[in-house]
């Protein structure tokens, strides 16, 4: 039921066999992620570390083909190691890289490998160093950090205690990568992903995606609108994946380079954009915030925030980013204390209203554009529903929505910040 | 590195037998995850599914010990299924059960346990009623939908179109859940859990979770209060858990039923708290906006909030349930806008003005407290810094915190928001 980018490896001999008559023919190193903790399997955090190492290897073109979670068990890591080598080119763990008992992934994989191992003096003083930089005396059991499987190539981690390393079992290499996700970023920036890319001879982009992100239409519509394009696609492979109120497009093709994947995408980017219009609100990393930011900075302009049933989130995406455009923002959750502070007399408010209310607020600062959207949860049924308005006024600029909308209050939070944002958005480019 | 609560599954068998001397023993049904999806592979969505499902399969007393993502593939996914059949008593999976062509969960299912698909006219008939009551005609595609591996048991989904279900291959049970995450948990509700409980005999809490939750004070100082419990921990077992600002510590208890779990538990419970004193804000599912709120509502007061680099999330926490004690919040992010509408001289701003300024947002409302949290995030070299203030002040109450903290951008606002919402706590329990 979910709808998304999917490749369909169903296809891949024959299929690429025909698109090798395109373009050059490639063979992507595919790669099992491997996340250990207990803490894992029972559900109490989320693994955003195999989110992050999925989203980085798709990007330098390496095929995770499998992710897999172990509690801090050898039995159940060596079980889980011994599957991915079997299946695989390249093993990523994290986790298991701490100084205390049940951190054994170092342990694992001297065994798995049939190796010992053996203390680097080079690793301890490194992680002695990071002791010190903090201005403490390092714990005995840290010692530990320092062993790495015999033959191991080490990886330093300057931004914590647990060293990484890449170990070869069978010929193919296991990198083992520490748990904490600020360590894992850091390592992969800086080492892993320039080490996996010179393994395995990868070009530059030789998978290039283009996402387009559309806001303010359905994914039917989107469907009505892209669906012929989407249905024949095959190289660049088109998919849709939506989230409440934004439906990113992906578009997939693979290529012996850049300038070469670039030439399928254009003009199928350009296509679906002419057909979409306005509703296509950025592309690639660009978010609806980053685009409204970009759009009121470039003009000049600030923004004042009143929210109701959003409980903020407007806001909070406007001002993630060190540089923010937002002087002012306010939630008033109650439908009384809105109508005393701003003078509004109907419940939903008229569009009128809301648009006053928004302009009054923009006039709060000399360059400034009020930002409103304005609803209340209300119950019906088990399900819960919105009359929302929004409007987005001040410095020449008009923009309102109004809608109505049913589901949960997080779906609607959600949907109600992407309209609000959206809004404050096409009232920019309507004011070029 | 990471600090968790973690089962050391290589002491199980020798431990085990040792506790089957305190408590009756207990084997637990081993399970795993299959999450299905290439958007799992490419990073493009998190896997919430997963954790849900293990933190579900945990408290009815599942070993959830491995979980495995792969893509839309039939190849992958058989063997996946294989080695998950290998090594556990119950498998589930979720996702791959929509009507498009890369929904593959039913083929592949029934071709490893060996049978056709066949159809079945009740769930078309569901799923068909589910079409008409949202007023649309079925597309044909759907029918799809109804066909389930030969010999499977349906469970129907009154909640969306794709129907789930068990099928028993080599006499172990396959789960087939859908991966629209609002449609599994519902599935699970109403079905899957007592499904597994009946299968597997389990009776009510054979483990038992008690979770002390703590604020303001760091891991190590926990470690300290408390490490003596921890290590000598075995039945019931105590882990950490830290997130910024936060810790969980929990008590996990092994035995017959509920109430002799918690004879184990209750007096660790009890050593805890009382070293901890009120450093432990809640338990189990308790947060601390839940545990603010309630204290907030059980004294007819209600809250003003403003807040500066924390972007909102302290009113968004107190706002996301229904009922919430907050009347206005407000968000000034820069130092000047705030100086010129709340009459702030210095900065950081001295602890007296901003008490100041909370007793005077405290003011607006006949019960009002006012909560302001003030601090601006400064680099540092690749790091930024926040010099922080809270205070928390009306209806007699008042309460101060100042503090320095350095780190990224994110992490500092997650502590800010803990600080400010356990300062506001701390002033309500004292003020009792």
């Amino acid at each position: 039921m979910r709808t998304a980018n999917r490749h369909n490896y169903r296809q891949t001999a024959k299929e690429k066999e025909k698109l090798s008559l395109l373009t050059t023919p490639i063979s992507l190193p595919v790669c099992e992620i491997i996340t250990i903790g207990s803490e894992l399997l029972l559900g109490q955090i989320q693994d955003t570390n195999s989110t992050f190492l999925a989203a980085e290897l798709a990007r330098i073109g390496v095929d995770v083909r499998f992710r897999t979670s172990v509690g801090d068990s050898s039995e159940d890591m060596t079980m889980a190691l011994n599957s991915a080598l079997g299946r695989s080119d390249l093993v990523i763990t994290t986790g298991g890289l701490g100084p205390t008992e049940d951190d054994l992934t170092r342990e694992v994989v001297a065994t798995v490998s049939g190796v010992p191992l053996v203390f680097k003096q080079e690793l301890m003083d490194q992680i002695d160093a990071v002791f010190k930089r903090y201005g403490y005396r390092m714990p005995e059991s840290n010692r530990k950090q320092a062993y790495i499987p015999e033959g191991a190539e080490a990886i330093e981690n300057p931004v914590g205690t647990a060293p990484a390393f890449v170990n070869k079992i069978r010929g193919k290499p296991v990198i083992c990568l520490p748990g904490v996700p600020r360590e894992l970023k850091y390592l992969w920036a800086n080492a892993v992903a320039s080490w996996i890319k010179k393994r395995f001879a990868l070009r530059e982009n030789m998978v290039t995606y283009r996402v387009l992100k559309a806001a303010g239409i359905g994914e039917s519509k989107v469907d009505t609108l892209i669906g012929d394009i989407i249905r024949k696609s095959q190289n660049p492979k088109i998919g849709l994946l939506a989230s409440p109120g934004e439906i990113k497009i992906r578009i997939t093709a693979e290529a012996k380079d850049k300038e070469d994947a670039l030439r399928l995408i254009t003009p199928l980017e350009q296509e679906i954009k002419s057909r979409l219009g306005n509703k296509i609100f950025g592309v690639d990393d660009e978010t609806l915030e980053s685009v409204v930011s970009r759009l009121l900075l470039a003009r000049g302009l600030e923004t004042v925030v009143l929210e109701t049933f959003t409980c903020g989130k407007i806001a909070e995406r406007l001002l993630e980013s060190i540089e923010s455009p937002v002087r002012e923002s306010m939630i008033i959750p109650r439908y009384d204390d809105l109508a005393r502070c701003f003078s509004i007399t109907e419940d939903p408010p008229c569009i009128e209203e809301v648009t006053s209310v928004a302009r009054g607020l923009g006039a709060r600062y000399a360059r400034g554009v009020g930002l409103v959207v304005i609803g209340f949860l209300r119950k019906q049924g088990e399900s819960y529903y919105v009359d929302g308005r929004a409007a987005a006024a001040g410095e020449g600029l008009v923009k309102t929505y109004s809608w109505t909308m049913g589901g949960d209050p997080a779906m609607l939070r959600q949907r109600g910040t992407v309209i609000g944002l959206n809004t404050l958005r096409l009232g920019l480019i309507s004011a070029r």
